[in-house]
């Protein structure tokens, strides 16, 4: 017989205290019972927690038994079609409405897996919910590899919690300063998901004259922010990430007329698909408002960070069916390559890219080198020509991109789609908004400003989840007109 | 056609906007119409409350069609009993495992009635809660003119919402004092619940030196504490209120040793059945104690609201089957008057009572003439040879009364089972506790202390839910000795 490993032991002890805790003959669970488990979890290595979390999902579930025999006392009390006009409610009538109700109480109570009522007293303790949701981020990547359904419904009810635990009632507003702990703005940087800081230096800049860092905190996790944001206050709508987090000379406060968000941040893996930041933001830009007065214009400086993931792929086929018909001419073709065959350039564009980048090459292909320039080195960018040349076709792209690209009725790009459902509206496109070399792999370093106005945002939302309508600026909208020509 | 009234058409335009609010296309309810909704609702009087929360609870329910479907679902992938033994997951029982989680999942959202979406939503609005709040009293009110399943489904519904929103981890504790709004402190006065507070001064008194009070407020109630509680610091465990309400000079606090919950008071109509006193006393007990490291002793001064309500009706009944066998022998009683007949006093206790009282009348009955003091003008305790006499059985009938008498497994008394159920013992029994008209009427006077010890709560919580014992110290467990005597 093999020797027992020490996180089977572990896992054994587990098993035991999940019992012990569920199993207790009242409903309130002892503190000592539940701190052991916690304790117990954080000694399993990776494997011990996925099968910990494996038992947790399919041996704590539901009273089968219990909810079948509710199910059919309720199919038993359903009115008889044949009483159906009869509408007095009879003595026995009105007993059996009140056995509905109780049973549809009994119901929704026997429904819920033990696993949930695990899950609540755990967050009655003081340190609970930190602890919970540091366990859904294990379930998470446990279930990346191991795709359960046992283990995506026991990731459903906890993350439903989240929902009702973390609701905006609940979740405190800070303003992060300098004279925060060092602990904490150690955090920040750790967390800070948009653009990186490098050191607590850095971080001082982002918090001095004409910044501002919020975050959202929940009494039951001190010290843990849960999603911050960073703001600039600036003399017009900010273009460029580079005069933000570069520029030298702050401006005064007092001047300021524009409030930019800059950079958002959720801080727990286990916090995934719970949205804190539409709160965040609206919350934020309320107190500005409230501040200062003399701010009018609140718009986010936001990348786009599935645009080049999008385009790529679009210039891959386009260059391969138009290498496929050199000549144009579709009468041979098959209909399949028609369908696919997409204009992605207009003429014009087509012309000055080879103009400007064709060389003495007569056939070359306007789509290729598009397809080149943005898989390349990005020396393009430095030269104010070039960068010139496939700006028109790339804003212009990037434009049909967020407004026209859905998936299943939303935006495409998961940034707009915050956004816009957030009521917000597509309002500009900056060129080299983000010179990085993330911000030209991810966009060509294009920036959107997507727009706040608190008083809009619910008729924007509405028509985005109704009719799924992105609204935009006319100066984006011109875009997308048929007749557009660019000038630069 | 009679003309219609304006509620009426009120209530017609709150029923639309519940419509409206509830059969939105999409999931999030616009804030305005439900913003307009509460405006209309709390325009209704009595009858057009009692009328809407009617059409709330019949109308706005669960999708019966709906629920019933995903029963026979359900039922439908149970298992086969013949294939039990078969243990192996093949991939279509996989399939069933996955459709039964799945169908698990939307029967729980299923039967979700739509009033509580509803409330879901009123509960992000600002303001939303105290409205909701406020509307569930008006609810508890109608519930007792119309007791109907459906009103009392609401209600649990309405209830466990509460439970969830208001877990302590949400609630903020505040300590009130005189720096706090007089708008605050005018609702302190107002809310009282234990010991009525004549003005603002006389609560001035309560929060001075030797005097601490908290209360738990909500962030979605700002300024609206839920639940408050009042403390003395005292040199010993307190033993009347007298001695708390009225003492001229107050103790340092430096010679403090015990701290004295006197009241708690819960504010919220609509909050019935939440308890938040629970939280309140150990979290004010852990402050304290880290605060003040000289507190060793911490004790409740609580009335006992059931012990006269207990004792007169035996006393009545009493009376009436020692009146039918005037001569003591029981050889021809029925059976049934020798069931009932219960040895209230102790025969010195008899004595004593009848050597004080009873004159020069031969058939003079301790019964009738201890119930004859309680339920007079209570002249006898201001003799204190009088009040000496039934001292010993009155306190003994009330160890007995908080100790043994229990309805359903709990304690009969609901202040003695809310406190042992948090884990306090009953501690000592305080002749001439409260003397106060209410006092005398309630218990003779008697107030009880309960002992919080904290590293012993959840022991002795446990002991109570499992075993039913309700713990107590050896002085009060005395008084239920066979060979109790008593000495003044």
């Amino acid at each position: 017989m093999l020797p027992v490993l020490p996180w089977q032991m572990i896992l054994k002890r587990v098993q035991q205290l999940m019992y012990e805790a569920i199993h207790m003959k009242n409903t309130d669970m002892p503190d000592k019972t539940l701190g052991l488990l916690r304790q117990e979890y954080l000694k399993l290595d990776w494997e011990g927690r996925s099968r910990a979390l494996l038992v947790l999902s399919t041996e704590f579930g539901i009273d089968n038994a219990r909810v079948v025999n509710l199910m059919r006392h309720y199919l038993s009390l359903q009115p008889d079609d044949s009483k159906r006009e009869i509408q007095k409610l009879e003595d026995s009538e009105r007993g059996v409405l009140a056995a509905r109700y109780r049973t549809e109480h009994d119901l929704r109570s026997a429904l819920v897996p033990l696993s949930s009522r695990l899950f609540e007293h755990m967050n009655g303790q003081v340190g609970g919910l930190k602890f919970l949701v540091d366990l859904r981020a294990d379930l998470i990547s446990v279930i990346k590899q191991q795709n359960l359904a046992s283990l995506r419904a026991l990731d459903a009810n906890l993350k439903g919690m989240f929902s009702t635990w973390l609701g905006p009632a609940c979740l405190e507003l800070h303003q992060i300063t300098w004279e925060d702990s060092a602990s904490l703005l150690e955090k920040i940087v750790g967390y800070e998901a948009v653009h990186p800081i490098s050191n607590l230096y850095d971080l001082k800049r982002r918090l001095g004259v004409g910044r501002r860092c919020y975050g959202y905190f929940h009494p039951a996790m001190p010290g843990e922010p849960l999603v911050f944001i960073e703001v600039a206050l600036t003399k017009d709508m900010g273009a460029s990430i580079q005069e933000v987090l570069f520029d030298e000379v702050p401006l005064p406060e007092s001047e300021a007329t524009a409030a930019l968000f800059y950079s958002i941040s959720s801080t727990q893996p286990g916090l995934k698909g719970i949205d804190l930041g539409n709160f965040l933001i609206k919350r934020v830009a309320r107190l500005l408002q409230q501040e200062m007065s003399q701010l009018q214009v609140f718009t986010t400086l936001s990348p786009i960070p599935g645009f080049l993931k999008w385009l790529i792929p679009k210039l891959v086929s386009a260059c391969k069916s138009s290498n496929v018909n050199p000549s144009g001419n579709s009468v041979d073709d098959t209909a399949a390559s028609n369908v696919f065959k997409e204009e992605l350039l207009h003429k014009s564009e087509e012309r000055a890219i080879l103009e400007v980048f064709g060389g003495d090459n007569k056939d070359a292909n306007p789509l290729e080198i598009l397809l080149r320039l943005l898989t390349s080195d990005q020396e393009w960018v430095k030269t104010e020509k070039l960068a010139d040349t496939v700006r028109p076709c790339l804003m212009r792209l990037c434009a049909r991109y967020l407004l026209r690209e859905k998936k299943r009725g939303k935006a495409l790009d998961p940034v707009t789609n915050f956004h816009v459902r957030n009521g917000a509206i597509v309002e500009r496109l900056n060129w080299m908004g983000n010179r990085s070399t993330k911000g030209l792999q991810e966009s060509a370093g294009i920036m959107v400003n997507y727009l706040y106005r608190l008083e809009k945002v619910e008729e924007i939302n509405q028509a985005y989840l109704n009719q799924g309508e992105i609204r935009a600026s006319p100066a984006v909208e011109e875009y997308l007109q048929p007749n557009y020509r660019a000038c630069i």
